[in-house]
């Protein structure tokens, strides 16, 4: 997320009672997590090993447990829990406004557009033109839609992400982040009944122009899919996961977070996603394989029996 | 869809910009897709491959991209993209009609029947007597629903069939086909929370009599499910498939489109159905086998090693 | 289902037009299944082979069909259908009230608590303090929520019981079992968007303190989730599951019915839980396994054709 304005790293040092280090007198720009951080940004670090990531990320300011050599030109805030201080700003740049009629006055809506009854737009959303919304969607503040897109009844776009830290050391151990990023749904898209996009923790989850998803399919935080992706009914995909131009998932698949599927991979129903795969071929099982050699292993389980009794003369089980 | 009134072949090809073969003068009585088609109705076939099937199937008259014979009594309305006519013909026999108010003037309601709040009930929408529709519900345009029915929060009835024809060589890659069937529930269902029961393209989406889901199932569009059956949560059932009565599939079941699950089968849960499978048996797998051999295949699965050391003096892996 | 006072078993056994054994002038306290039966209970069976566990379950009034000899002290309401009983007397004590407003004038809403629009809020819910309930949530009578809790928007809380009883010589099959149970969600939890979490069916389905749930969860009738527990997206967990403190449930995994998952047990995504697994391991696998091992058998399977060439001097499939 960019702040409307720039803000002083002295003032985020006394609103997060963190100890300033470095450049004191620098503006901040924004706030972001490690991977969508750019220059001018505050981020976050509170793992050792992760220092070096952060400190030579794009991050101009950075909030860190511990007191290091801070880069040239860059500000350190030194605080004792940097996820709470880095939740506190956001919750002071994007608090949550609570809605008082079920269409935000702040929300702009293009003409030829059509909200059926029963949705719910919130504050500072913008639609585009000629847009189909189905009874009782819920789209959440700061969402962006572009044009000619329909969402079918019951879909949910802009809910937080699932993000938290675990404490556990607490009773209670889930600290949760807060969320400053957006929904944007490109032009020409559809979206599906019952579907859930969630926001990005401070960048945006996207989906490409022309993308069309079936009933059930859940998006996870920052994830961005391309455009003319295919995705059938009940397909997860986890957080921050980037799908690639014209992916086709086929029911019920499964996609882990902080992965790649490449442009034009075909998943078969069913199977799930692990880890990043190349573009342009069909995937089966879960985990993935490659389809034909995966479908061959199911051919091949059924030939142990015969196996074992051509080894040990008998195939009792 | 059956039209309300015959329509001649001849405002169909003007207003299509099609050329006509064959029987000129006819009236054209429905619209359908091939395996709905009846006698009267107009199709379209865009695949050579399936031009013989669907110039022998019952449809009068046949969108076609090729001035081939035309069979005997038959019209042909030729046109270079048949897709794109059948769709302009389905949006102008069923237009999509924008609600003002969350129940329609024009939907009918029986004696006893109860709407929760926040219920939306489009045009033309029939609900028979005694039911029970909790709230949050969608329920889209021409929806029919029985008598002793019984829907929970969230579900979402009708929504479009997710089919498209891909276009590759445009940016849009996705032409939407416009759905003009319905979803029709039978008396005595039970359909839980958060479900999502899609239309038929040009036929019916139809929940058997007697029949109970569970929360979050998706049914795709123009499936067919017969009575008594029983399906757990989380269970997607593709487009046009065929569910005999008595069917019982567990949780997060996935059944494909386009096949036959037969009387009595049972489907245990996680697993996916590929193909077409005969009643009366239970089965097990992604994708699935009968219950037992397949439940066997996991348990040799278990041997390799044993049967490797054997064979090799070692099991290292 | 405890009952707000006595009831006295002549009024049931009337009520019912069961013949009263035993003691013929207590007073039944509540109604509840087997499992959750506690002292002055009225509890039903209709199984031969449950009848030994029913009457020397805690309850003190057993609706039976067949008259057998009675415990000391309790009373036997004797009648050909337990079942149909047992469900008339839910539907007395726990009737349906209709709603014809969004927030029930019973239901009772904390300080610091904010509905946003669309929330439908039942008869007797109680919320407590500094809640938000996102738009189109649906909260079912009875629901009780503590504090600190965030709910996202279309989820569904309260819906009926997936429970059916078969009558196989009947027409319509599957007899629907009323539920009188309820939903708890304890303090600091988040339910994501789009999740449904059914009440149960005599006793409560709860979500203990500081669970947290992704989107499109499903959590089964009567169900208990501990503490601290992490579900991502599109879980579902069976009825009366027991999920114990700190359990970590990855995508798309589902845990069958009746069972226990022990303490921080961690399951990886897709799997499937079909009966009871120890706390602290991670699983994988449908059906799980301990997943180091599972992952191994994965190998294993990969190592086939090498085993069969050795054997069989080629590897032809």
């Amino acid at each position: 997320m960019k702040f409307e304005q720039g803000v002083p790293v002295q003032w985020v040092a006394e609103f997060t009672g963190a100890k300033l280090v470095g450049n004191t007198t620098q503006m901040a720009t924004g706030i972001n997590e490690i991977h969508k951080v750019t220059n001018g940004d505050i981020s976050f670090v509170d793992f050792e090993k992760y220092y070096n990531a952060c400190l030579n990320s794009a991050a101009t300011i950075i909030i860190i447990n511990k007191e290091v050599e801070c880069p040239e030109g860059k500000t350190l805030l030194v605080t004792a829990d940097p996820f709470s201080a880095y939740v506190k700003l956001v919750k002071h740049f994007r608090p949550f406004e609570p809605a008082n009629k079920m269409i935000s006055d702040t929300a702009v809506i293009g003409e030829g557009t059509h909200l059926q009854p029963g949705v719910f737009v919130g504050n500072n959303v913008r639609i585009g033109s000629n847009c189909l919304i189905h009874p009782n969607v819920t789209i959440y503040d700061h969402t962006v839609i572009g044009d000619n897109v329909i969402i079918h009844a019951g879909t949910v776009l802009g809910a937080d992400a699932f993000y938290f830290k675990r404490r556990k050391d607490r009773e209670m151990q889930y600290d949760k982040m807060e969320s400053c990023g957006r929904v944007i749904i490109e032009d020409n898209v559809e979206i599906g009944a019952g579907c859930t996009i969630d926001k990005g923790v401070s960048g945006d989850t996207i989906i490409g122009a022309g993308s069309k998803l079936d009933n059930h399919i859940h998006v996870g935080h920052g994830a961005v899919i391309g455009k003319n992706c295919l995705f059938a009914a009940q397909v997860g995909i986890g957080g921050k996961a980037i799908i690639e131009d014209e992916v086709i998932l086929w029911g019920q698949v499964g996609v882990s977070k902080d992965l790649v599927v490449g442009k034009g991979a075909v998943v078969m129903a069913q199977s799930g996603v692990p880890a990043s795969i190349e573009g342009g071929r069909s995937y089966f099982g879960s985990p993935v394989g490659e389809a034909r050699p995966k479908m061959k292993e199911l051919a091949w389980i059924k030939r142990i029996p015969e196996l074992w009794e051509k080894v040990y003369g008998n195939k009792d089980i």
